[in-house]
């Protein structure tokens, strides 16, 4: 009997898809979820008896928080990645080691296939269809919501046909959650005009007043909260999250561009991701340099955006990656945040390798270690080209 | 007689200039101000007064805005820039108008000398001294602060000793106003840790609640707010202040590179330059393609440090504006904003480039001028190399 | 009846098409070529009979020279595009012209469809597809032998059987001319090591000794040759041609990526177009600045390999083409070139925007408007960021 | 007494900074030689002979061969560097090398003072300068040949006055030789039209017909010619000059802009490090993805110009090495190279990497792994924004 591998969620697709294999395609369906940080242990035991439910021939959990920081998220906060300057890619690059480690599970299974339950119309489709072309180029891909464009209320009649009675009522948003943000879609966001509304949001506002935060990096990594420090960084993460959360801080709405083409809107909230980042920058603007600085823009630029197109695995991200990790090198020091309801504030850094010391002059009032002739000498020199053009330019 | 011309602000170090020039060196001065949006006229009646009283052979007061707008603003604009990602370029942006204001005066008046008051210590010399180079660079450039290291004390004690008995208090935070925003530093601002308090802000905190303002665009130029139009976007632009300036709304701390190589910090207020940065940043996320964002985000980001550098007339700048100014050609259409204390969001646009149309599929929910075929083709092709460099690699 | 244009070259595979589509798929056929300088009229009125005698129902020539050097070419030139540092995109830049003549033509005819003999292995498939989905969406694109994965015995045993008894002996070498270059493809291109032998180089090498021969350039366009003006850039392009060509010059083999993610070789002969490019480069070097330079290799790296993709209708690429047009408004004056056998020599230029002025300091030689002093504190300021993260660095 | 340790060629410049030094300036001098390449040891045994008849305290000759290609040039290599697209930068980065080991040996002696020779109107002051202030910023840096505008008679009738009775005649041109190149500079490099005439080029034609060579790369350093190995890269690239020096090949003029902003020309023969760099390039088409070859083009191109300018110790320069070390992971393989009078071809590459094989499809010729349908698909799906802006802008 032929395998295939399915991840699964629990949802309606995936559901439908776990029948779908099973009966119509004749397959042993070997269903997996892959948790990077959206999900307890009890939605984790629920899914999979839902998984037996239906039943498939095997189910699997895997564990990818850590795997998910090392090898995504990590990065992402070395290069400050916030796409369009808006988005930390909350669930595109969770996408990407969910995807590696299906396909790293398809081999161990040796599955004949690999299936998502994927639709036509968004990104994640050519993210799985990407890492499991490149990683296991042999495995077919099976794509049944996409390939026979059901709605869900064929996908629903199907499944009672078949003597599944849950309830998949359409929640009015569909919500995604990670270690690196929550999304939020439906409604307002179909429309290029309209904010989500308060109770739309999964995290409340509960905290009032002001509430410091000083964020402990190591070179590059967050490392300590407060006075805490952590075996892991994604424990500083989710530790940050429960802090920061209640604050409803690191609200906003995505405009993107997909990777086949449209443009879209999504809401998400992303608390912990949106204040690490911040901090973690401002650290940086104190110790790496002018042009170091730069080509970590540049750099991250196209680093998050290929992330966010599925290319994880181009070897120029490993190139990259290398780049990142070279510049973190001073990235060590603390960050004084002061969190308030619905926004942040970086109020400060402290670092042994802080580049503004006032040995070196103090920006506006005095300096030291140059004088003043060196100044007008360098400003003649800096626009000796310019003043030569605009000189020639006149004599014609 | 020889005529300097002297950059005039009214301060203790200008003043200190009007003196020392005339006494000690033997010059008619002929003083300047180059408003720049900062001034109210009462406040340039003043600095006349006061310059004649000094002892300028003449004062001359420069209005600046609107050209101000149409050399550098609207580029600012049009590319977004936030210099780190933070802040507007207030003070750089609006140096470079007055400079190049200053220079025009000295070929008006034929002056032999320009004079200006920086010290030795910031990024103000190295932009006067650099545009006088290279638009009058047969002009010789006084600058008596820095050459001399002066005190405020010794400036004091020598304007007494020439009969001058105003009151130059040290202030506690020395701020500079202009059309695109308001800088403040001292005491927080000098060393890497602290925020400026609540009363060091020029602007305070005086509207509750939500209001809601719409911006109209035509061609990436802002033209109405509300259902008013303006004549000039200068007028656009100082009309959002009044709206938007009583949230509080835009204030940070800029943590920045100088020209001279030393970091330092800055406080900003920045109410209309940052309602209107990212309103023009939504509009265009919906009606421009992936990659004019990509290409407009850098050459703004070099455009936007080159101006900070004090390199407005190197003729890349003229090339890049005509890139960015071709950019804004269907950056036209409304953008929908709320402001509240101390922050504000975008809550959506609307414009008839705007390329998220449903016409052409719902993100995440519906495809239509494509099939799933079609994108799992894409898929393959799109990931085809990476697919054959790990084949390859394994192969070995 | 359904009509359908079809890109008719003469060759085997548009030979097989016009049967295919008429008789297999009942349409009225309107063939088009679309010359972009590589036919003579001869060969012209040769392939109108070829495609009569198939049995067209029209047969269209159209004349794209000037509006492929309008659109295309210049600015190929302005930024001086070699893809990897090599290829002038000889046939990449002219099916971009091809495929939007076609695409007018079937708006003009009114055709259901349209199509093109491409294969399914090479860039040419996924340019014409993509200029017709962009610019004719609502036509059908068919493309038979692509989709039949026809080989060429099976093409001319179907044209037999219809009573087309033309002689399709497969030529060694495939060979594609243009005006801005001929490509060379067959044997020692197919595999990573050899060179293509002499005999297969279209132009021989019929020049001896040296010829000096000056170019003159007017905003970055080529007007003149030795004393010869032209009425358009084409002329003169085609002049240098027959001057250069001769001398067996910009011979060499590009390695590439395809669209479709392999590797690929070609050979290639462009005679002017490389004189061109390298004497153009020449010229900006003197009369550009630094910045003007860099960014330009950036923005022609990127237009240049995205027109290579296809990708000539992205707005972004007119946005660019403002940039470059923008930047050749000095880009004036005289290119001296020596020609020999398989190689030349750029070896000097003349203008009156050159910066390498005397007047302004000889390199290495002499140096007026700066002193010793200017450059010592130049250096000291231009180093001052680095010796201060040295220092802090050395403090640890 | 004090110490200072001078830069010696023993050239006119600076054997009058030994006199001047300590005659005038009462400095015991330690002299020193920094060879990268250039010298015999016949040379410098010659040279230290010339300091010790001079008088220096002591003479130090440094063997910086290793170190530079360590440092330098290895880099240079990896990222394919050709300033402008020419100049492989002979000159430029062996300064940064001798730099570097001369305030090394500042340390070592103890040193109050460094001197060079350099002049006012050249880019070797900024980069001497630079390092110093930045390795040794306590230490005075004394320049009496730019301080004081030096001309060769006053120079030489100085050195008279002293005793020393030197034949300094004035070369036609100046030649600078190190293991990167030889620079030749004068007469016809002094303006902007004119070739250096045969007889200028150090390395004269001697060799006639064809010479193949095969170079071995490994992670992409050279290590082997033909069938011989080396044990450090170093030897490989003397023995390559040794081979391919004879055809007089890698000579051009390189047009460039100065640290100071003054535009320069200047020849240069680089018969190793061009075929070497253009090997290089030609076996990295083969093996790294397009965006691995993009990438490293645009921060290669950074590395080189900012090394130029005399920034090696910019933190960022050992960020972009690391990741251009790390795109030359499977840069390994044999390229094979023809020789000729005056110019070369690279004819081909044969590595285990290469992803120009045949299993994945022939370009132009054959598809497999992919089909007809997959490639329209991806045509869709990748102009897909684009059509969407036509469509939209059309309907408007």
């Amino acid at each position: 009997m032929k395998k295939v591998v399915l991840g699964f969620s629990g949802g309606l697709d995936t559901s439908y898809c776990v029948k779908y294999l099973t009966n119509e395609k004749g397959y042993e369906v070997h269903s997996v979820i892959v948790n990077t940080g959206g999900f307890s242990d009890e939605e984790l035991q629920e899914i999979e008896k839902r998984a037996y439910n239906l039943g498939v021939k095997s189910h699997k959990t895997v564990n990818a928080v850590r795997s998910y920081y090392d090898g995504v998220i990590k990065y992402l906060i070395f290069g400050n990645v916030l796409k369009n300057n808006t988005y930390p890619l909350s669930v595109s690059a969770e996408r990407m080691s969910q995807a590696l480690a299906i396909a790293e599970y398809v081999k161990e299974v040796g599955a004949d296939a690999v299936a998502h339950g994927s639709t036509g119309a968004g990104n994640d489709q050519v993210r799985f269809d990407m890492v499991f072309h490149i990683m296991i180029p042999n495995v077919e891909i099976i794509t049944p919501i996409r390939d026979m464009k059901l709605s869900r209320e064929e996908e629903i009649a199907y499944l009672r046909s078949k003597g599944v009675e849950v309830n998949f009522e359409k929640a009015m948003y569909s919500i995604n959650k990670g270690l690196w943000g929550t999304s939020v879609g439906g409604k307002e966001t179909l429309t290029s005009n309209g904010m989500l509304p308060e109770e739309a949001w999964p995290t409340q506002l509960t905290k009032q007043g002001e509430e410091q935060v000083k964020l402990t990096f190591e070179k590059g990594e967050l490392i300590g909260i407060n006075d805490q420090k952590f075996a892991h960084p994604t424990e500083a993460i989710q530790y940050l999250q429960t802090i920061a959360g209640p604050f409803a801080i690191g609200r906003d709405i995505h405009v993107g561009d997909t990777i086949i083409g449209i443009k879209g809107r999504v809401g998400f909230e992303a608390a912990a991701p949106m204040v690490i980042i911040k901090a973690h920058h401002a650290l940086e603007k104190h110790v790496l340099t002018k042009w170091q600085l730069t080509w970590k823009d540049q750099l991250a630029q196209f680093y998050g955006n290929w992330m966010h197109e599925g290319q994880i695995m181009d070897p120029v991200m490993r190139d990259i990656e290398a780049f990142l990790q070279h510049t973190q090198e001073n990235v060590s020091g603390e960050v004084f945040v002061t969190l308030m309801p619905y926004r942040f504030q970086v109020t400060g850094i402290q670092s042994p390798y802080d580049l503004m010391s006032s040995k070196f002059g103090k920006y506006g009032e005095m300096n030291s270690g140059w004088s003043g002739d060196d100044v007008r000498g360098f400003s003649k020199i800096f626009g000796n080209q310019t003043m030569i053009w605009h000189q020639v330019k006149q004599s014609i």
